[in-house]
């Protein structure tokens, strides 16, 4: 069944509310709801796309539409990613905790310079960005994340592409256009900007 | 003029866009819209909700349409920052490149580890946790990031919004729920579970 983008970006936001809710029966399409920002009929119009059905008055089973959410993400197998930078931003994502929840392993995590070449962050050695086809091919990688200096992230997006890699997720602050993937952009900056406006919001409303 | 939660979530979606387009006179909707990926109907509607008007087969005026979505974000001033959690992730936050083209300055970074404290982090030297109370006082700092371990997340929420910071962005993979301020969540993984999506609906097609 086809699911719209949008659907698609609000499903693992709800994952992520499920996730706090270990140990409870229920969770409600209202609970979802104000947890994840939207209003309870889109929380249940997304979820009947999955196939979940709630229950009214009493809501849906927890751990079955985390299974049902999980099944229509895909994320029912593991899922290997390549970490390119092993500076700050690539050691904050190679130990990250919450990727390995969804089926995400740092298969590998490359870097140029030779002071970490060789190093381990989080169990993985880093390796020399030359090995960057390799470690691709050899371990089925389909996702890459770039977390380089803004000037080197064009040229490492080319690169994985070039070597197979379908998706890729951008972290540097600037813009990767490669016609071979997917490429999605990380702006931390993003959820910054939307506090600024509340701030300012409120500040006008006292 | 209210601007929905849902425009307002949007709207640096479109700063970045237009950031990308340095040099260039104009843009159209549906340039917007395609990076954006939203349709132009929504870019429209949601840049009229600031004050910008297109000119029909011309656009928007980048510049002027830059100024009018800051304004509208309230990003006309500086905003101090203070970041909680030197480790990886705190160090890849105070020295990421896309903060301060929106008006966010990292006034302070804080830790617990004896052996961070007193180190400079891109321009900014560590101080120790119990310098929190002092230092949102002194710096006038209304926006906070926690960047600690999970564990510590819901203790420094807490600390935060009792020493008057209003917005905190949470980085942790964890729920922190405070009464005082408005939380809100930025979870790494979200992307890439977009990602894993796509991977599998084009595995499917093929």
């Amino acid at each position: 069944m086809h699911i719209p983008d949008a659907t698609v970006a609000r499903l693992p936001v709800y994952l992520r509310c499920l996730a706090m809710r270990t140990g409870t029966g229920t969770c409600s399409s209202e609970d979802l709801a104000r947890t994840a920002g939207v209003n309870a009929a889109q929380v249940r119009k997304d979820l009947s796309l999955v196939g979940a059905q709630g229950v009214r008055g009493v809501g849906y089973e927890v751990n079955a539409l985390r299974a049902e959410i999980r099944q229509a993400l895909g994320l029912t197998h593991d899922f290997p990613v390549v970490i390119v930078g092993a500076g700050n931003l690539g050691r904050a994502l190679a130990s990250y905790g919450g990727f390995g929840e969804w089926g995400f392993s740092i298969a590998a995590i490359l870097d140029v310079d030779a002071r970490r070449i060789g190093g381990a962050i989080g169990g993985t050695t880093v390796q020399a960005l030359t090995d960057l086809e390799t470690v691709v091919d050899e371990r089925d990688i389909e996702i890459g994340i770039i977390a380089t200096p803004s000037s080197q992230a064009q040229a490492v997006g080319e690169r994985l592409a070039a070597a197979g890699v379908r998706s890729i997720l951008n972290f540097a602050p600037t813009v990767v256009r490669v016609d071979e993937a997917e490429v999605r952009v990380v702006d931390l900056s993003t959820e910054l900007q939307i506090l600024a406006y509340h701030l300012q919001k409120s500040a006008l409303e006292q």
